[in-house]
Protein backbone atom coordinates (compact mmCIF):
# COMPACT_ATOMS: atom_id res chain seq x y z
CA UNK A 1 0.00 0.00 0.00
CA UNK A 2 2.58 2.23 0.74
CA UNK A 3 6.29 0.96 1.29
CA UNK A 4 7.20 3.83 4.01
CA UNK A 5 4.39 1.73 5.80
CA UNK A 6 6.18 -1.55 4.60
CA UNK A 7 9.39 -0.50 5.55
CA UNK A 8 8.58 0.67 9.38
CA UNK A 9 6.27 -2.04 10.17
CA UNK A 10 9.66 -4.41 8.95
CA UNK A 11 11.71 -2.83 11.18
CA UNK A 12 9.63 -2.13 14.08
CA UNK A 13 8.56 -6.36 13.69
CA UNK A 14 12.23 -6.84 14.34
CA UNK A 15 11.82 -5.75 17.51
CA UNK A 16 11.60 -8.60 20.50
CA UNK A 17 8.19 -9.39 21.26
CA UNK A 18 6.87 -7.31 18.65
CA UNK A 19 4.86 -8.89 15.87
CA UNK A 20 3.50 -7.84 12.53
CA UNK A 21 -0.08 -7.11 14.25
CA UNK A 22 1.62 -4.91 17.26
CA UNK A 23 4.16 -3.32 14.58
CA UNK A 24 0.99 -2.11 11.93
CA UNK A 25 -0.73 -0.73 15.55
CA UNK A 26 2.59 0.88 16.44
CA UNK A 27 2.99 2.69 12.83
CA UNK A 28 -0.67 3.59 13.08
CA UNK A 29 -0.39 5.21 16.65
CA UNK A 30 2.73 7.00 14.64
CA UNK A 31 0.87 8.38 12.04
CA UNK A 32 -1.74 9.72 13.70
CA UNK A 33 1.02 12.06 16.75
CA UNK A 34 2.31 15.26 15.58
CA UNK A 35 5.46 15.13 13.73
CA UNK A 36 7.45 16.05 16.56
CA UNK A 37 7.16 12.86 18.52
CA UNK A 38 7.75 10.86 15.80
CA UNK A 39 11.07 12.58 15.07
CA UNK A 40 11.66 12.84 19.12
CA UNK A 41 11.28 8.98 18.98
CA UNK A 42 13.52 8.51 15.77
CA UNK A 43 16.67 10.54 17.09
CA UNK A 44 16.34 8.80 21.19
CA UNK A 45 16.53 6.00 19.01
CA UNK A 46 19.53 6.68 16.61
CA UNK A 47 21.39 9.03 19.82
CA UNK A 48 21.02 6.06 21.97
CA UNK A 49 22.54 3.40 20.19
CA UNK A 50 25.06 5.62 18.26
CA UNK A 51 26.08 8.09 21.19
CA UNK A 52 26.22 6.14 24.45
CA UNK A 53 28.99 5.56 25.89
CA UNK A 54 30.75 2.66 28.17
CA UNK A 55 32.29 3.41 31.85
CA UNK A 56 36.01 2.82 31.57
CA UNK A 57 35.94 1.16 34.86
CA UNK A 58 32.59 -0.91 35.63
CA UNK A 59 31.50 -1.18 31.56
CA UNK A 60 27.93 -0.08 32.35
CA UNK A 61 26.15 2.17 29.99
CA UNK A 62 27.06 5.98 30.31
CA UNK A 63 26.72 9.59 29.31
CA UNK A 64 30.41 9.60 30.09
CA UNK A 65 33.40 8.22 30.67
CA UNK A 66 32.40 6.90 34.30
CA UNK A 67 29.04 5.78 35.45
CA UNK A 68 27.44 7.68 38.23
CA UNK A 69 27.20 4.77 39.90
CA UNK A 70 30.81 4.65 39.96
CA UNK A 71 31.10 8.25 40.43
CA UNK A 72 28.71 7.68 43.39
CA UNK A 73 30.55 8.59 46.56
CA UNK A 74 27.92 7.09 48.84
CA UNK A 75 28.43 3.46 47.21
CA UNK A 76 30.59 1.07 48.91
CA UNK A 77 33.82 0.43 46.06
CA UNK A 78 34.74 -2.23 48.00
CA UNK A 79 32.27 -4.52 46.89
CA UNK A 80 32.09 -5.55 43.00
CA UNK A 81 28.80 -7.09 41.88
CA UNK A 82 29.78 -8.61 38.81
CA UNK A 83 26.82 -9.09 36.20
CA UNK A 84 26.31 -10.01 32.61
CA UNK A 85 24.32 -7.54 31.07
CA UNK A 86 23.05 -4.20 31.92
CA UNK A 87 19.91 -4.48 32.57
CA UNK A 88 20.71 -6.61 35.12
CA UNK A 89 22.45 -3.75 36.83
CA UNK A 90 19.26 -1.84 36.13
CA UNK A 91 17.50 -5.04 37.81
CA UNK A 92 19.27 -4.85 41.29
CA UNK A 93 18.85 -1.57 41.06
CA UNK A 94 15.44 -1.59 41.12
CA UNK A 95 15.62 -3.30 44.11
CA UNK A 96 16.84 -0.39 46.22
CA UNK A 97 18.56 -3.11 48.23
CA UNK A 98 22.57 -2.75 47.05
CA UNK A 99 24.78 -0.15 47.84
CA UNK A 100 28.27 -1.57 46.22
CA UNK A 101 29.03 -0.82 42.81
CA UNK A 102 28.89 -3.07 39.51
CA UNK A 103 30.95 -4.35 36.83
CA UNK A 104 29.41 -5.64 33.78
CA UNK A 105 30.88 -8.41 31.75
CA UNK A 106 29.08 -7.78 28.79
CA UNK A 107 27.94 -11.61 28.37
CA UNK A 108 28.88 -14.79 29.58
CA UNK A 109 31.87 -17.48 27.72
CA UNK A 110 29.83 -19.31 25.17
CA UNK A 111 31.76 -21.56 22.67
CA UNK A 112 28.65 -22.04 21.33
CA UNK A 113 28.21 -18.97 20.08
CA UNK A 114 32.04 -18.15 19.89
CA UNK A 115 32.29 -15.83 22.85
CA UNK A 116 35.25 -16.32 24.32
CA UNK A 117 36.88 -14.70 28.00
CA UNK A 118 38.67 -12.34 25.52
CA UNK A 119 35.74 -10.72 24.26
CA UNK A 120 34.14 -9.66 28.02
CA UNK A 121 35.38 -7.40 30.21
CA UNK A 122 36.90 -10.12 32.58
CA UNK A 123 40.59 -8.57 32.09
CA UNK A 124 38.81 -5.00 33.57
CA UNK A 125 38.00 -6.69 36.28
CA UNK A 126 40.94 -8.06 37.57
CA UNK A 127 43.01 -4.93 36.50
CA UNK A 128 40.75 -2.85 38.95
CA UNK A 129 41.10 -6.12 41.79
CA UNK A 130 44.96 -5.85 41.12
CA UNK A 131 44.46 -1.91 41.95
CA UNK A 132 43.11 -2.53 45.06
CA UNK A 133 40.54 -1.77 47.29
CA UNK A 134 38.04 -4.58 46.35
CA UNK A 135 37.04 -6.79 49.23
CA UNK A 136 34.68 -9.04 47.96
CA UNK A 137 33.37 -9.78 44.56
CA UNK A 138 29.71 -10.61 44.08
CA UNK A 139 28.61 -12.87 41.34
CA UNK A 140 25.07 -12.62 40.09
CA UNK A 141 25.43 -14.37 36.74
CA UNK A 142 22.58 -16.49 35.42
CA UNK A 143 21.99 -20.04 36.00
CA UNK A 144 22.61 -21.27 32.81
CA UNK A 145 25.62 -23.83 31.76
CA UNK A 146 27.16 -20.50 30.16
CA UNK A 147 26.83 -18.39 33.21
CA UNK A 148 28.16 -21.02 35.85
CA UNK A 149 31.21 -21.74 33.29
CA UNK A 150 31.56 -18.04 33.25
CA UNK A 151 31.69 -17.81 37.42
CA UNK A 152 33.89 -20.01 37.61
CA UNK A 153 36.30 -19.24 35.02
CA UNK A 154 36.33 -15.42 36.78
CA UNK A 155 36.56 -17.78 40.40
CA UNK A 156 39.98 -19.28 38.81
CA UNK A 157 41.19 -16.13 37.24
CA UNK A 158 40.92 -14.08 41.02
CA UNK A 159 42.78 -16.90 42.78
CA UNK A 160 45.70 -14.78 42.95
CA UNK A 161 44.18 -12.24 44.92
CA UNK A 162 43.40 -14.75 48.22
CA UNK A 163 42.35 -11.43 50.44
CA UNK A 164 39.33 -10.82 47.89
CA UNK A 165 36.35 -12.69 49.06
CA UNK A 166 33.94 -13.91 46.68
CA UNK A 167 30.42 -14.77 46.55
CA UNK A 168 27.83 -15.88 44.57
CA UNK A 169 24.02 -14.94 45.03
CA UNK A 170 21.80 -17.48 46.74
CA UNK A 171 19.97 -19.81 44.20
CA UNK A 172 16.49 -20.39 45.60
CA UNK A 173 12.48 -20.49 45.10
CA UNK A 174 11.38 -17.61 43.88
CA UNK A 175 9.52 -15.18 46.41
CA UNK A 176 6.04 -16.25 44.89
CA UNK A 177 6.89 -19.24 43.17
CA UNK A 178 5.50 -22.69 44.18
CA UNK A 179 7.50 -25.45 44.94
CA UNK A 180 6.07 -28.21 42.94
CA UNK A 181 6.76 -25.96 39.56
CA UNK A 182 10.45 -25.68 40.42
CA UNK A 183 12.89 -27.55 38.92
CA UNK A 184 15.13 -30.38 40.68
CA UNK A 185 18.33 -28.17 40.49
CA UNK A 186 16.86 -25.46 42.33
CA UNK A 187 15.43 -27.12 45.19
CA UNK A 188 18.47 -28.90 45.40
CA UNK A 189 19.72 -25.32 45.96
CA UNK A 190 17.36 -24.31 48.03
CA UNK A 191 17.63 -27.74 50.11
CA UNK A 192 21.15 -26.96 50.54
CA UNK A 193 21.35 -23.00 51.46
CA UNK A 194 18.45 -23.44 53.89
CA UNK A 195 18.76 -21.20 57.03
CA UNK A 196 17.95 -21.27 60.55
CA UNK A 197 14.18 -19.20 61.23
CA UNK A 198 15.39 -16.89 63.93
CA UNK B 1 22.14 5.86 34.85
CA UNK B 2 22.09 7.13 31.34
CA UNK B 3 20.63 10.18 29.94
CA UNK B 4 20.45 8.73 26.64
CA UNK B 5 18.54 5.66 27.75
CA UNK B 6 16.16 7.70 30.43
CA UNK B 7 15.72 9.74 26.93
CA UNK B 8 14.74 6.37 25.03
CA UNK B 9 13.20 4.60 27.12
CA UNK B 10 10.54 7.40 27.81
CA UNK B 11 10.09 7.68 24.31
CA UNK B 12 9.20 4.18 23.62
CA UNK B 13 7.10 4.36 26.39
CA UNK B 14 4.60 6.54 25.10
CA UNK B 15 4.07 4.17 22.20
CA UNK B 16 0.46 2.54 22.77
CA UNK B 17 1.06 -1.09 24.78
CA UNK B 18 4.68 -0.32 25.76
CA UNK B 19 4.96 0.29 29.31
CA UNK B 20 8.72 1.04 31.27
CA UNK B 21 9.74 -2.38 31.23
CA UNK B 22 8.85 -3.18 28.01
CA UNK B 23 10.57 -0.17 26.71
CA UNK B 24 13.62 -0.83 28.49
CA UNK B 25 13.63 -4.26 26.85
CA UNK B 26 13.44 -2.79 23.51
CA UNK B 27 16.28 -0.36 24.23
CA UNK B 28 18.46 -3.72 25.87
CA UNK B 29 17.77 -4.78 22.27
CA UNK B 30 19.01 -1.84 20.50
CA UNK B 31 21.76 -1.66 22.23
CA UNK B 32 23.03 -5.53 21.19
CA UNK B 33 22.05 -4.80 17.52
CA UNK B 34 23.69 -3.29 15.09
CA UNK B 35 24.42 0.50 14.84
CA UNK B 36 23.08 0.07 11.08
CA UNK B 37 19.64 -1.76 12.44
CA UNK B 38 19.19 0.85 15.11
CA UNK B 39 19.89 3.77 12.29
CA UNK B 40 17.41 1.81 9.90
CA UNK B 41 14.76 1.61 12.70
CA UNK B 42 15.02 5.24 13.45
CA UNK B 43 14.86 6.57 9.94
CA UNK B 44 11.75 4.15 9.02
CA UNK B 45 9.77 5.82 11.64
CA UNK B 46 10.93 9.21 10.76
CA UNK B 47 10.39 9.33 7.25
CA UNK B 48 7.05 7.25 7.44
CA UNK B 49 5.79 10.31 9.50
CA UNK B 50 7.27 13.15 7.38
CA UNK B 51 6.76 11.68 4.13
CA UNK B 52 4.08 9.55 4.00
CA UNK B 53 1.20 10.74 1.23
CA UNK B 54 -2.28 10.65 1.62
CA UNK B 55 -4.23 9.44 -1.66
CA UNK B 56 -6.18 12.35 -3.61
CA UNK B 57 -9.07 10.34 -4.05
CA UNK B 58 -9.35 7.86 -1.66
CA UNK B 59 -7.58 9.62 1.58
CA UNK B 60 -5.81 6.56 2.00
CA UNK B 61 -1.69 6.36 3.11
CA UNK B 62 0.23 6.49 -0.34
CA UNK B 63 3.90 7.07 -2.02
CA UNK B 64 2.23 8.87 -4.52
CA UNK B 65 -0.74 11.24 -5.34
CA UNK B 66 -3.00 8.28 -6.42
CA UNK B 67 -2.88 5.10 -3.88
CA UNK B 68 -1.92 1.68 -5.44
CA UNK B 69 -5.39 0.42 -4.97
CA UNK B 70 -7.02 3.57 -6.42
CA UNK B 71 -4.50 3.23 -9.09
CA UNK B 72 -5.09 -0.84 -9.89
CA UNK B 73 -7.45 -1.40 -13.25
CA UNK B 74 -8.50 -5.01 -11.66
CA UNK B 75 -10.45 -3.10 -8.99
CA UNK B 76 -13.98 -2.53 -8.93
CA UNK B 77 -14.37 1.53 -8.73
CA UNK B 78 -18.08 1.27 -8.25
CA UNK B 79 -18.34 0.18 -5.12
CA UNK B 80 -16.19 2.01 -2.29
CA UNK B 81 -16.07 1.09 1.09
CA UNK B 82 -16.11 4.00 3.41
CA UNK B 83 -13.64 3.24 6.68
CA UNK B 84 -12.72 5.42 9.50
CA UNK B 85 -8.98 4.83 9.63
CA UNK B 86 -5.66 3.20 7.38
CA UNK B 87 -5.79 0.13 9.67
CA UNK B 88 -9.10 -0.38 8.76
CA UNK B 89 -8.24 -0.26 5.26
CA UNK B 90 -5.52 -3.15 6.28
CA UNK B 91 -7.56 -5.28 7.93
CA UNK B 92 -10.49 -5.32 5.44
CA UNK B 93 -7.75 -5.88 2.27
CA UNK B 94 -6.37 -8.83 4.66
CA UNK B 95 -9.26 -11.03 4.05
CA UNK B 96 -8.97 -11.10 0.61
CA UNK B 97 -12.39 -11.18 -0.08
CA UNK B 98 -13.20 -7.36 -1.30
CA UNK B 99 -12.28 -5.87 -4.72
CA UNK B 100 -14.12 -2.73 -4.52
CA UNK B 101 -11.84 0.63 -3.63
CA UNK B 102 -11.79 2.69 -0.37
CA UNK B 103 -12.46 6.11 1.34
CA UNK B 104 -10.82 6.98 4.12
CA UNK B 105 -12.35 9.38 6.62
CA UNK B 106 -9.44 9.77 9.08
CA UNK B 107 -12.22 9.64 11.54
CA UNK B 108 -15.63 10.26 12.95
CA UNK B 109 -17.75 12.76 13.89
CA UNK B 110 -16.94 13.49 17.91
CA UNK B 111 -18.15 16.68 19.53
CA UNK B 112 -16.73 15.58 22.61
CA UNK B 113 -13.05 15.38 20.83
CA UNK B 114 -13.97 18.54 18.77
CA UNK B 115 -13.92 16.50 15.45
CA UNK B 116 -16.35 18.12 12.92
CA UNK B 117 -17.55 16.89 9.60
CA UNK B 118 -15.57 19.21 8.29
CA UNK B 119 -12.60 18.17 9.84
CA UNK B 120 -13.11 14.58 7.89
CA UNK B 121 -13.17 13.57 4.37
CA UNK B 122 -16.65 13.50 3.94
CA UNK B 123 -16.37 16.75 1.44
CA UNK B 124 -13.83 14.38 -0.95
CA UNK B 125 -16.47 11.33 -0.98
CA UNK B 126 -19.52 13.77 -1.77
CA UNK B 127 -16.62 15.39 -4.64
CA UNK B 128 -16.36 11.50 -6.41
CA UNK B 129 -19.78 10.36 -5.62
CA UNK B 130 -20.59 13.43 -8.08
CA UNK B 131 -18.24 12.44 -10.56
CA UNK B 132 -20.19 9.35 -11.09
CA UNK B 133 -19.54 5.95 -11.63
CA UNK B 134 -20.00 4.78 -8.32
CA UNK B 135 -22.75 3.11 -7.38
CA UNK B 136 -22.58 1.57 -4.20
CA UNK B 137 -21.38 2.96 -1.08
CA UNK B 138 -20.56 0.23 2.04
CA UNK B 139 -20.57 2.10 5.08
CA UNK B 140 -17.89 0.39 7.41
CA UNK B 141 -17.38 2.44 10.74
CA UNK B 142 -16.69 1.42 13.90
CA UNK B 143 -20.15 0.94 15.97
CA UNK B 144 -19.56 3.49 18.51
CA UNK B 145 -22.13 6.19 18.95
CA UNK B 146 -19.93 8.12 17.56
CA UNK B 147 -19.45 5.71 14.19
CA UNK B 148 -23.09 5.36 13.73
CA UNK B 149 -23.75 9.62 14.08
CA UNK B 150 -21.06 9.69 11.13
CA UNK B 151 -22.73 6.71 8.78
CA UNK B 152 -26.07 8.65 9.49
CA UNK B 153 -24.87 11.66 8.81
CA UNK B 154 -23.26 10.70 5.80
CA UNK B 155 -26.48 8.86 4.51
CA UNK B 156 -28.09 12.39 4.56
CA UNK B 157 -25.37 13.72 2.55
CA UNK B 158 -25.91 11.09 -0.08
CA UNK B 159 -29.65 11.41 0.18
CA UNK B 160 -29.09 13.48 -3.20
CA UNK B 161 -27.57 10.92 -5.21
CA UNK B 162 -30.75 8.56 -4.87
CA UNK B 163 -28.71 6.30 -7.89
CA UNK B 164 -26.02 5.20 -5.58
CA UNK B 165 -27.03 2.72 -3.06
CA UNK B 166 -26.13 3.03 0.38
CA UNK B 167 -25.19 -0.36 2.54
CA UNK B 168 -23.67 -1.36 6.14
CA UNK B 169 -21.57 -4.81 6.94
CA UNK B 170 -23.34 -6.46 8.82
CA UNK B 171 -23.32 -6.58 12.48
CA UNK B 172 -23.82 -10.07 14.30
CA UNK B 173 -21.97 -12.32 16.30
CA UNK B 174 -18.19 -12.59 15.89
CA UNK B 175 -16.79 -15.24 14.62
CA UNK B 176 -15.70 -17.78 17.19
CA UNK B 177 -17.51 -15.65 19.86
CA UNK B 178 -19.99 -17.01 22.19
CA UNK B 179 -23.72 -15.89 22.32
CA UNK B 180 -23.27 -15.34 26.41
CA UNK B 181 -20.68 -12.93 25.89
CA UNK B 182 -22.25 -10.72 23.28
CA UNK B 183 -24.14 -7.59 24.38
CA UNK B 184 -27.79 -6.64 24.05
CA UNK B 185 -27.27 -4.53 20.87
CA UNK B 186 -25.09 -7.09 18.95
CA UNK B 187 -27.78 -10.04 19.80
CA UNK B 188 -30.43 -7.74 18.73
CA UNK B 189 -28.75 -6.70 15.36
CA UNK B 190 -27.80 -10.49 14.90
CA UNK B 191 -31.46 -11.48 15.33
CA UNK B 192 -32.98 -9.06 13.49
CA UNK B 193 -30.22 -9.65 10.40
CA UNK B 194 -31.08 -13.64 10.37
CA UNK B 195 -30.90 -15.41 7.37
CA UNK B 196 -32.41 -18.44 5.97
CA UNK B 197 -30.05 -21.64 6.12
CA UNK B 198 -30.17 -22.82 2.73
Amino acid sequence: MSKLLDNVVGELSRLPGIGNRTALRLAMHILQSPKYEADALAESISRFRNDVKYCSRCNNISDSDLCPICCDERRDRSVVCVVEQVKDVISIENTGQYNGVYHVLGGVISPMQGIAPSDLKINLLIENVRQGGIEEIILALDTTIEGETTAYFIKKKLEEFPQVKISVIARGIGFGDQLDYADQMTITHALQNRRPMK
